[in-house]
């Protein structure tokens, strides 16, 4: 059997050149969607698919498409991709690498004409980040039809820009939409290659990680309400003091993340305080609870438990109230792709682990409509939506040639 | 001996009259220093004074000073008094209230036109709350000489005017602040009737607090750095989560408040996260730290033990800085005067006991020119600093009494 090589420094130059649109000054990147940022790194994308050889188009949702068809007109496609949005002051890797090293792939069956009876194409999705209009996942939710009217005309930026204004405003039609959505057969797998954003494959030296599961999230605001007293004239044991209650359930948080999942993670990343002035004792404190786990209802289960606690823990003399502001459940890749990414990490030499993904990506989209199968290159640190985020020459070619591989038997 | 008579009614006349002077929409009250409505509150006690006979001046920092001669030149005088600023949205009763109870005494000294061997001044200090301008108790330093060019010129407002800015504006000379600074022998004693602003002689169904001291403060602000991660990728034992070490020394907070003084008080009020994202684990908490005992080094040993446990705590992994802010010893009534409101109490057949003021007063800083008195009357609910304080006409008239008799047997 042939073997086809990725070539390193093409990714390289691919990665260094995008990084230049919405490069902010400390080297991080910002680009949203629908912005000149945004608009420039498209142009170059399909000219750098153009110049592969390959039929482009950019769909009504922005996601730039390139296409090179099989030798089986009946047969649905392999599509590989991710996304090219960032967050604001992120990194040069998060979404853009998968898109990169799925150029890369496409340059070689291009090159070395390779003849496969799928069609391969390669998507670049838009707004996955949600970061402008606080929905994301836009270019993979319209693929399966899952762009509603709400995400369109509903959320605003911060300047009151709808989504669907935005669309309209850098030459984009929302009327078309609805035609996007695939049929299952036209797609027969989506394989998606993504920085790990976390530090598991750095810590354990592996070079790909084989994403099993996206994980669940639940995510609640959880309100106690106390009474605001003088600091220095009320006694200890005539106060309801909500930020004292918030602290011994917080500090129990992470006791309570692997309750069920031994990789589960609970984390409390906002805290409000109010008044939030030295000598008052506090009258209310909100914080976020968000909660996953790989497995079903277990994120569920730990975030039940904790507002359990946070229940006894406030007993009559504090209220406690509860918001919802997000349950989904976790998203399992398909068995045979991960075997095929496994199989292609052993076939090259690379070391490589099983694990599940705490963030989300457009591949738990695509699950919806296809098998799916995601592929992790280590994070140095596990930084990530930072500037600081960062994956060497040489671990993003193993991850590509590993993308490349399974391509080819997938589309045999 | 005869017995002289407070009028209530006078006393609510004048706290219903001043009210008007700074109300805000749900009736508290809004009265900084060198505003529109400081100088008409002023006018107002001007002319009340002035109505019942009294000499009237108002000093370079505006302090409103009322005097009665004694018949003995030589003697220093009783001066009575509190402040007559608000703090922002605060209520009807905090300072003011010692301003018009001084005044009551006041008249019915002169209307029963009763020899006093001492001079008696009544004294309404403004700028005590130190809202506007950061710094407060302008009035009373002034008496003691400790009013800086720092606090002029240095400290400004929301709309950055210095203090000594806002005062040239409102018609006062702050070159002539020098003046002010009164001699040991011109005063002999400084009595204070005020709002306890905390909710134990209503707890305890008392009419009067003796106050023996002014609790001591130690604030300081905590900061706690640790790494931002992200909240779905990042295992737990990975992790360096100031929020969750902020937690298990809030939790404990309460349980160090008793560690010196059984009455001794702890209280964060203050608590910030950064980035404070619901999916990134927080990079840095700040948090105040107010600790408050009648005991003298109470409040700073609570707080080395607090600061200890913070860096056990926080151990290998996480920074923790520490900022001193406030470092003030506790400050003790003269036990000459406790006896005689004690005694005034029980002549009037009024329940009292002795106790701290967890809040700092002017008493704390006239206590550093004469020996000082204190009378707390109850705050409804222990409330204060809110629209919310209040005492009913009944039990101010009570704490008016025992001042006036105090007064009467101090200036004898």
């Amino acid at each position: 059997m042939l073997k086809y090589q990725v070539q390193a420094d093409r990714i390289h130059n691919d990665l260094a050149n995008l990084r230049q649109f919405g490069k902010t000054p400390w080297d991080g990147v910002t680009r949203l969607p629908f912005t000149e940022e945004d608009r420039a790194a498209r142009e170059y994308l399909l000219q750098e698919m153009q110049k592969a050889g390959l039929e482009t188009s950019v769909d009504a949702v922005s996601s730039i498409i390139a296409r090179r068809e099989g030798t089986n007109s009946q047969e649905g496609s392999i599509m590989v991709g991710s996304h090219y949005d960032t967050v604001i002051n992120g990194g040069a890797y998060d979404g853009i690498l998968g898109v990169v090293c799925g150029l890369e792939v496409m340059r070689v069956l291009q090159e070395q004409n390779i003849p496969l009876k799928k069609p391969v194409e390669l998507i670049a999705f838009n707004d996955e980040e949600g970061v402008r209009f606080n929905r994301g996942f836009t270019g993979s939710k319209a693929l399966i039809g899952h762009v509603t009217d709400e995400d369109l005309w509903k959320t605003r930026d911060r300047n009151g820009i709808s989504l669907g204004q935005a669309m309209q405003q850098s030459g984009f039609d929302p009327a078309k939409i609805p035609q996007l959505k695939r049929k299952p057969e036209e797609v027969s797998s989506y394989l998606e290659l993504h920085v790990e954003q976390g530090p598991v494959l750095e810590a354990e030296a592996l070079d790909i990680g084989i994403v099993t599961t996206i994980a669940g999230t639940w995510r609640t605001f959880v309100e106690i309400i106390g009474r605001p007293d003088h600091a220095g004239t009320t006694p200890m044991h005539m106060r309801k003091d909500p930020l004292v209650a918030a602290a011994k359930l917080i500090a129990k948080v992470p006791e309570f993340a692997h309750l069920v999942d031994p990789q589960g993670v609970a984390t409390v990343g906002i805290l409000q305080v109010e008044p939030n002035v030295a000598n008052v004792v506090p009258s209310k404190v909100t914080f976020s609870l968000d909660i996953r786990s790989q497995f079903g209802g277990a994120a569920q289960t730990v975030t039940q438990r904790i507002l359990e606690e946070a229940r006894t823990i406030c007993g009559e003399s504090l209220e406690c109230n509860v918001r919802m502001a997000m349950e989904e459940e976790p998203v399992h890749t398909d068995p045979i792709l991960q075997q095929a990414i496994e199989d292609a990490t052993a076939l090259n030499g690379f070391t490589g682990k099983r694990m599940f993904s705490g963030a989300g990506h457009d591949a738990q989209i695509m699950a919806l409509l296809c098998p799916v199968g995601m592929i992790f290159v280590p994070s140095r640190s596990g930084r990530s939506h930072s500037h600081l985020e960062y994956t060497s020459p040489e671990a993003i070619a193993k991850g590509a040639q590993v993308l490349l591989d399974t391509v080819l038997k997938l589309a045999q």
